[in-house]
């Protein structure tokens, strides 16, 4: 059930099948070298999201540039980097249910395990897991800081599980879990900046509360592409986790920068290689990538490169592009590539990632590398 | 990189895991008994939509009930048909790119192909392919009958393309494409109606104009689930290419009925089994299935038989439930059954059907089914 290749080790650019996930290799290596320089200068940890590559590959090449290790949202996406031979996997999630908790206490013997929690009786099936296993399970507590969705409220609550946490047998308690993850697509970049520092408010309460409790935290993670210098500017943090950063997509080009203007602080790296396959009226053109190419979930993909080019419209396997009088004609068979609305959930459309160095018109494909961990829902 | 199935033959219904995506068997078979019903009333052809199941199991279930073939969206889909041994296939759109048209005129020497042409270019590259493997490819003429996507003009410039369609060596002509797919989800009855009124009237200028030129239809197609009694009705058109009537989905509810009142015509067969992983605030719930199990471009899920519980926001990976005060509560581990928003690019993210008989809470696994051309992009 896993398809074919749309291309070859050695195909030029021009020659890969669409549609197709495509990494501009040259673009994506900046984009790593940049987060890990960032690291570096700062001293924060970085642990990058699998959830958004879903490849051991690219996990490696974010590791062997000095990230900690990776997170991942779903069991199985773990046991896709830990059989790859990851050995610090944090599942950034509650897990539920008893089979899945095995799995998770299965891959702590491998692997330095991680897993987040909210509620008490997570708590219990992770310890009775690990006792299974005779392993040793992380845990972090996972506070709400603004996202209303997962986490125990700050300050008391969160001391209550963590001291749970820690006077479980097979337990380990790591610290605390604070991402704000609607605060990343915050467009105003004083905006984005007041929710991160709400966050740090309640993260900070936690923090001192769990400190006089005699609870330490070794981690204190969260953040992401869309907010991690704020994070890392606090100094509460500790742990960086970004996703999108290797990629972005054209939702993170809509935050505007400290000036007010869109800029992109990472490189788009990560297109669909889409084709023409109708031109039947003027100013119209129809590609070959539709919902099933590119997730629309946060706004339709862009045209790459094309002015007064607009994908106006998807409907399953079509895109129905927009040229206006000025704009550079499209015909026939010609390529058009896409910038994804959204990277983490149209990565989880496609088998293949096709790395092309050089230029995606001009370059070579350099790479056919799996999105092994793509449909690793469980 | 297929996934584990979540479910084995045999299980009680309550031990699949999630998310996954499950059959109402009993539901499922009753809908494609209605529409076989409605088949053999109006002397209809119906060749059911493969880009919403993707399964040739659902494609055989389908042709024993009396569908004439399979319709799909891409070259991919078609091999995968073929390869089950479905041997009437129509590719209801353009195919371009010499690889592409290759492998579609391959498949002509396993099975009676047909595909749809806009473009002149497109006809002689299938006439080419055609001539090369020594077969012959089918060729409707897709005509633009309002949605503005792909399709030549009615009239003069269909017939003009049936004639070189007609006049190539290696393809027949074989009639009109016809097919209204924004139509599909016009909500109100009447205006629904009216929209397949006036496709109609393009439809009829352009059968008159072909046998006028001498070209005779044999296959006027289209149609879809929200639109087909329309189609019937019209007299105008003798093959229908609905999808989702198998399954069906929230947005399909929303489509309102004769007497204006919201009603299916065909019943919920498909869900997305979830789990609830958090209930860390009053009147929150937060299941294990977001974006990346449920596709969000028609709308959000809907949650199945619970009063006063509603799917409010969709991430990667969490679906935020919101109870009201008179919900019955929710807690850690709680099934929830959710209808996805629009059926084909949700069954799209799936490696299994987890098909369910005698009830979704009370049943059992009856069978578990590839999606075999879940990624079939090409």
């Amino acid at each position: 059930m896993t398809t074919p290749p749309p291309a070859r080790v050695g195909d030029p650019a021009g020659a890969i099948d669409t549609p197709a996930l495509v990494i501009d290799l040259d673009a994506f290596d900046r984009n790593l070298d940049r987060m890990a320089a960032f690291a570096k200068e700062t001293g924060m940890r970085v642990r990058p999201h699998a959830k958004t590559h879903k490849s051991p590959m690219v996990a490696w090449l974010q590791i062997e540039r000095g990230a900690v290790g990776q997170c991942c949202q779903k069991v199985a996406e773990a046991e896709i980097l830990v059989d790859a031979g990851i050995s610090d996997v944090l599942v950034s999630n509650q897990v539920v249910g008893e089979a899945k908790v095995a799995r998770l206490a299965a891959l702590a013997r491998r692997a330095r395990i991680s897993v987040c929690a909210d509620d008490p009786l997570q708590v219990d099936a992770y310890a009775a897991a690990a006792r299974r296993f005779g392993v040793e399970i992380h845990v972090l507590v996972e506070i709400d800081v603004g996202a209303a969705r997962c986490g125990v409220a700050p300050g008391a609550p969160a001391v209550d599980l963590a001291r749970r946490i820690a006077e479980a047998d097979g337990l380990t308690f790591d610290g605390v879990q604070a991402y704000h993850g609607s605060a990343q697509h915050i467009r105003g970049f004083l905006e984005r900046g007041k929710a991160i520092e709400l966050a740090g408010e309640s993260l900070a309460m936690t923090v001192d509360a769990l400190a006089a409790a005699g609870l330490e935290c070794r981690t204190i993670g969260g953040a992401g592409t869309g907010s991690f210098r704020f994070e890392t500017g606090s100094g509460l943090w500790n742990e960086l986790q970004p996703g999108s950063y290797c990629f972005m997509d054209a939702d993170y080009a809509r935050n505007l920068g400290e000036d007010g203007s869109e800029g992109l602080e990472f490189e788009h790296a990560l297109f669909v290689a889409s084709t023409v396959m109708s031109a039947s009226a003027p100013g119209r053109a129809v590609v070959d990538a539709g919902h099933k190419a590119a997730s629309v979930d946060s706004g339709l993909p862009t045209v790459w490169q094309r002015r007064d080019t607009d994908y106006v419209s998807a409907s399953d396997e079509h895109g129905k592009l927009s040229l206006s009088a000025a704009a550079s004609p499209l015909g026939l068979g010609d390529r058009v590539w896409l910038v994804p609305g959204h990277v983490d959930p149209t990565v989880n459309l496609h088998d293949w990632y096709v790395g092309v160095r050089g230029g995606l018109d001009d370059g070579h494909v350099e790479s056919v590398w799996p999105v092994a961990a793509r449909g690793a829902l469980t």
